[in-house]
């Protein structure tokens, strides 16, 4: 076994289940006695020499990390750029590797994260550092190339599948003298992945969502509009799910519409179930409701999908077990291997195969008439969202962990990020 | 045992957990031999003679109602007004009784269907009909008098609670680089109930919620802007969590404030969150997410506290014995008989105590600064959102129950209302 600590880091938005990931990087190593240090803030921390001694945590508080949402050591939204424009960075974060004695790193978080890590393993090689770097996948919007699912997005898309059934019984008991028509606007700017899981919230025509708005299809008003009141007229009410990404058929956001400035000038935060929502009461003059769970649909560990809980736990004791065996520029992704019954196991991929690379949403998910999902679609998301992982609870509410995050000492000049 | 039907049926917003108690009313009448009518979208249902078996549902339906939010036979927002004013409908309604030899009604809903039951008992006293009239509780906006709480609250309580902690814990880890303050809109137009439990998801000053706006408090925007930025200061991050009563001191509604028009004179549909988190980017300058649940937070079942459903199956059942036994114009309550540990039990009270009175948040709930929950307040709401009771699932969806629903033969003329 070569000495050395591991650098584990989390980036990007959190997941109900990115922390189960940190749970499986740190036990993993502890079983390996290897030593986990945790960037605070993700790469952020790296740069600043911000780290944590995962050490002083407790077995128990790093078991509870698997039910707990979050990013427990803090995450970032910080982009890297290529090694010719960011040089200096990629620098530094060779340094501090170095003066913590860092042999792995292990970058937990999607496309750019596994850019970053890519960029870290080609420099380390070109200065003759012994380090080996690792992406781990993580991100609700299930965009990452190569593994079959990402690691967060079938706990999102369990939420969404969830709270889009249970609204719909809600609007169903009132429809008769209220709400005719509810809008649920679900993440997911570049594809409509959360608002296709939506769709497993009903089965029949006039189960509920009776209409999904895709990001991968022009937004046509007009016939929106008209499907509304057809479903309105049809079973008495309409629960629609809206991509907070969709477009108009010349490229504009609804997302812009919605919202804006007021006419004083004030910002009006709206978004596009906001927006449809106005829609549906100017021009069909029924009551509507809408939502915007925003993030409460990617913290929602309390509803977590156990499937996707088991895949986060693996990628990161998959993704220790590839830095120890020196699998540089790689990363631990889901391969699966049956549809029924649903069967998956970890492979590893080449960072370059992920890196940059963004996974649309198969045409033949859609239904012709883009509004709803078919039945390949269906077979795809329904094993990811199977099974419940509740997390233990404490006078009602979960019971989740807070770490210590002992800081470990510094040894460098601050940086002049 | 006196011969005849009973009719059950429900009315206003419905809850994760009043068909627990429509479970409660049909298992109990059928312990008991009687027959059990349901009236199809409440008391609407009642007075269109449109009527429904239960009979026809089988046992393992009866049970599964137990799990399942929404209204099962349809509710409606329809207030009848006084005797007076809407006699024709009263006698209407004891028309239809008769009819179908209804000898008990049980109204489930909130304050008005304790006064329409009321005058219906008093009605068919007058025509000297033999009725018993059982008003039963149910609202998550917890302001019926006399009981202790209300079904429905606790379940939505636990909600906002965990949902609010669960998005705290995704604000904290995003707050470095991106989202400083998160604005959670809690359902409550009158009392800040809800807005109060969401409290139970921190205990420490620091811990969120930071700020909770109660409609009991002014809202006063420079202090509150000014609280805003101090949180962040010295937290890093910052979680409100607003009622979406919130007024002015001059009585203006804030929700009001938010969406209205825009320029082109569309509807702009905001509420609280969004005219919040609207003035926290433009005078503070901080990114910002909202979240508005909507009814998510009446309808998640899966989330339901078990304190609730308990009581909520219990009310159910004490309706039918109370009804059963000729206690008429009465409704079953909730005593809290000890809160450490918490106990409870069922008692009754006249339908006159309740109707038409709403219950306050007590002042001394509300911290003197007005932005939080006192220890007293805790008292009170832990109890209630503790206990967790999931509903069966399949295939990663909660197993809820649809009714067959079958009609009762009409036997009177249509009804012209």
């Amino acid at each position: 076994m070569a000495s050395g600590n591991l650098l584990y880091a989390q980036s990007g938005g959190v997941t109900a289940v990115i922390n189960a990931t940190a749970s499986g990087v740190i036990g993993e190593a502890r079983a390996r006695k290897v030593k986990v240090l945790a960037a605070r803030n993700g790469i952020l921390g790296a740069l600043r020499e911000e780290l944590i001694d995962t050490s002083k945590e407790s077995a128990a508080a790093i078991r509870g990390l698997a039910h707990t949402p979050g990013g427990a050591f803090g995450s970032c939204r910080y982009k890297l750029k290529s090694l010719e424009a960011d040089r200096a960075r990629y620098e530094r974060l060779l340094d501090v590797l170095r003066a913590h004695d860092v042999r792995w790193f292990l970058y937990n978080g999607g496309n750019d994260s596994a850019d970053t890590a890519h960029k870290v393993s080609q420099l380390a090689a070109e200065f003759d550092y012994p380090l080996t770097c690792i992406g781990v996948p993580k991100t609700i919007d299930n965009d990452l190339a190569v593994t079959d699912c990402c690691p967060g997005f079938g706990s999102a898309a369990k939420y969404t599948a969830v709270s889009v059934r249970e609204a719909a019984l809600d609007v169903a008991a009132m429809a008769e003298t209220s709400t005719k028509v509810f809008v649920y606007e679900a993440m997911g700017r570049h594809a409509g992945w959360l608002a296709a899981a939506a769709g497993l919230a009903g089965e029949g025509p006039d189960d509920a969502p009776h209409l999904i708005l895709f990001p991968e299809r022009p937004y046509d008003e007009a016939d929106f509009l008209a499907r509304v009141r057809k479903v309105v007229d049809r079973v008495g009410y309409c629960v629609v799910v809206a991509s907070e990404g969709i477009q108009t058929a010349d490229g504009r956001f609804v997302a812009d519409a919605g919202g804006g400035k007021d006419s004083f000038g004030h910002t009006q935060l709206g978004g596009v179930a906001s927006y449809l929502a106005g829609k549906v009461k100017d021009e069909l003059g029924l009551k509507v409701h809408w939502t915007l769970p925003d993030y409460l649909q990617r913290s929602a560990r309390h509803i977590a999908s156990k499937t996707d809980l088991d895949q986060a736990l693996a990628v990161g004791k998959a993704a220790v077990r590839l830095a120890l065996a020196g699998r540089n520029a790689t990363m631990p992704v889901i391969r699966r291997t049956a549809d029924k019954p649903y069967r998956w196991k970890i492979d590893s991929a080449p960072l370059e195969q992920v890196a940059n690379h963004e996974k649309k949403m198969p045409a033949g998910f859609l239904r012709r008439d883009g509004y709803g999902i078919t039945a390949a679609a269906r077979r795809y998301l329904e094993p990811l969202i199977r099974g419940e992982a509740y997390p233990p609870y404490r006078n009602g509410i979960p019971a989740y962990v807070t770490l210590k995050n002992a800081p470990v000492k510094k040894k460098l000049p601050a940086w002049k990020g």
